[in-house]
């Protein structure tokens, strides 16, 4: 439904600048031409008030794949299984659940994950190998396959169920997080679409970072792969919500070409468009998830600039919004710029003590590496907003890079200590 | 005198093992023979209860000296200065002042820390270069040096001083941390004592962990620094309760000869007695730390067995003691597997799933990589004491570590929330 609505506005558009991208309102993973999706309560997941489990998502062509998995040495069979079928470039659906993360199981895992695609595959007229899974939920119990069997048969799929399946892959989420963006490409409308589950893990609901991404653009599987490592590099891979890695975390995009605009190439204009209204929509997802992390009242976005290198900003950034004292402080509205320094002095980045600056949401409260007076007051209230950014220039060369994270509370203590296994 | 009735005990005890080392109730940094300290309230704490802030140890010989420092790339002055003075491998006495860090103050820090060091000396009667000196405290914030010269001035030397000098050194620690070993050599006692303060920082008062440490044994430079550096590296260095370090952190050891008892040489049973023992008095201050964490209701520690080799056994347990979820699950008594198993997957030690066994105050819940049915309320009820270990059997190989830490609760947050700048 946003697809059409969206769409139709658009058109009365001709003005529009080539290479500008534009989010659009109520997009996900079906807003993209060419795909579908449905879900169900297959009766896997018991603890969470939205009942949904159970997900599939169609290309209505061949698609070109591309994926990103979780660096953790203990990985789900899913991840496995996928992972094998993403190498081939190639596929056209995927069927997720969660509840049960099909984690901690031994191979009756690997099993299952394949016995899951086959039946998915039958239900939509595929072979399996063109079929891709995904599982969060409860480790070290295996999936319930009559459950899952049954529970795909029953799904619909429709050209806006994309809404639907951005419901069956939550676990402690609190609401869903979609999003689509799009550009011009040779008179056409290329769109990228997105739904994704947050962190924050709970065990035995180990709450896997999941991300789904389908576009219309035509973009053969090696940029594909090389466009979404950068953009997930850039964005999920710079989000922290309490420092933990799960068995099964997993990004995928499908690309479909149904938008019928020719192929999107590297190097060429359009494929930097593509790559960065890529990287926009996982900028937009990642933040949607920290700003839902466990027990979170803020935002936090940490930017350093002037790193010697790229990587050194990266560690530096995501070291700063993954402190534990950070959080607190931003918790309480505190501009602690102690805190920062001695995360920054800790991180391995190289930092020179006299040439840092420090700015909380635009203010700046260091310099030189020694706190400046600044209106405590004025920079407590802005702290006291839902999102605090805190940026930081080390002045020392070009590096640059943005982690987000989110507070540390108490509730996130309670949740997570009261939960029994 | 603690040491005088503990000797006294002793002599009585001429059946003692040869090699065996014994815990000295009681026993501090002025427990070894030759060593005398004194502290005073300076005026430099403002904010704790306990007001001794500014205190001296001196080695009444020319002593050995070793130190491990921060890795922190910002760094106080007073470390700095230290850590030039330790490299020459002698020293006769330390200057410490709590309250303030002496650190991110630019280059009239390092200039404070020399007049401290020039009126300690003075007051001692040494050259400045045989002073060391160290702080903890407020960063950002310039040492009071007239309260400092005054301070230094006032403060009265004694045998049993250890327990001031004990004091003198928290921020936010709830007590002080001491503890002194001993050992027979040659027929005579040699006594290593030490102290210590907390981990858990709250700026702008950062609790850096600092340790002093003194034996009356004699032990040249060289093999005390590399006894010092192996006993941190499996006490101090294994211990989380943050994740963070401090600008100043920083462990020293004086060797005073004072027992007369013959040089202790490394490679020989002594040298490894002496090194053995040094070893168990940093763990016993380690474990106090941890135990005194901000917040903490309970002491964890986590050993791993059987890794491919004993830095991926290091990795591992400080991975899993420093995971915010464990610390949660532990606070909450939960016996919560998936957790240590996602914390061991993303460390970065080489794992294989259906290896890995799991014991929970030695009781086993899981084993070849999958839960084993057990007791669980019972396993939640030893849970609920004040020490919760977790053992893991890698079954890869003879690496072995353990790493401590503590639980994570509401009032660490509240705390490090509530706490304005």
């Amino acid at each position: 439904m946003a697809r059409e609505s969206v769409r139709g506005g658009r058109g009365g558009e001709r003005e529009e600048r080539h290479g500008e991208i534009r989010f659009i309102d109520g997009g996900t993973v079906t807003t993209p031409r060419g795909f579908s999706s449905g879900a169900t309560y297959a009766g896997i997941k018991t603890y969470a008030e939205d009942k949904l489990d159970l997900g599939l998502l169609l290309s209505q062509r061949p698609s070109s794949v591309a994926g990103v998995f979780t660096t953790s040495a203990i990985r789900s069979p899913s991840v496995r299984l996928t992972e094998e079928r993403v190498s081939q470039g190639k596929a056209r659906a995927l069927v997720v659940n969660s509840g049960v993360a099909n984690a901690c199981v031994g191979e009756q895992g690997y099993t299952d994950a394949q016995d899951t695609t086959a039946e998915a595959a039958n239900r939509l007229g595929l072979r399996p190998e063109e079929v891709l899974i995904g599982s969060t939920g409860i480790i070290g119990v295996e999936l319930p396959m009559a459950l899952i069997r049954a529970g795909i048969r029953r799904i619909e799929l429709s050209e806006d169920g994309g809404h639907h399946l951005a419901r069956a892959i939550l676990t402690t989420d609190s609401h869903p997080k979609e999003g689509a963006v799009s550009f011009q490409l040779r008179g056409k409308t290329i769109t990228i679409g997105g739904i994704a589950k947050g962190a924050g893990m709970i065990h035995p609901n180990m709450a896997t970072m999941l991300s789904y991404l389908t576009t219309d653009g035509e973009v053969e599987a090696a940029f594909l792969q090389r466009a979404l490592k950068g953009a997930v590099d850039a964005s999920f891979n710079m989000l922290s919500v309490d420092g933990d890695t799960s068995t099964n975390d997993t990004v995928l995009i499908f690309s479909s070409g149904a938008a019928e605009a020719g192929p999107i190439e590297e190097g060429s204009p359009y494929g930097d468009l593509f790559q960065d209204a890529l990287g926009q929509l996982c900028v937009h997802l990642a933040k949607e998830i920290a700003r839902d992390g466990e027990g979170a009242t803020k935002l936090i976005e940490v930017t350093v600039e002037g790193a010697k290198t790229s990587s050194a900003a990266r560690l530096a950034a995501r070291t700063v919004v993954s402190s534990s004292l950070v959080k607190c402080a931003v918790h309480g509205a505190d501009p602690n710029w102690g805190r920062i320094i001695a995360a920054l002095g800790r991180s391995g980045a190289e930092v020179e003590e006299g040439k840092i600056a420090l700015y909380v949401n635009d203010v700046c409260i260091m310099e030189d590496g020694r706190p400046i007076p600044f209106h405590k007051d004025g920079v407590v209230a802005l702290m006291r907003g839902a999102e605090v950014s805190f940026r930081i220039r080390l002045n020392l060369g070009q590096g640059r890079a943005t982690a987000w994270g989110c507070d540390l509370s108490e509730e996130y203590v309670t949740f997570n200590s009261a939960y029994t296994t």
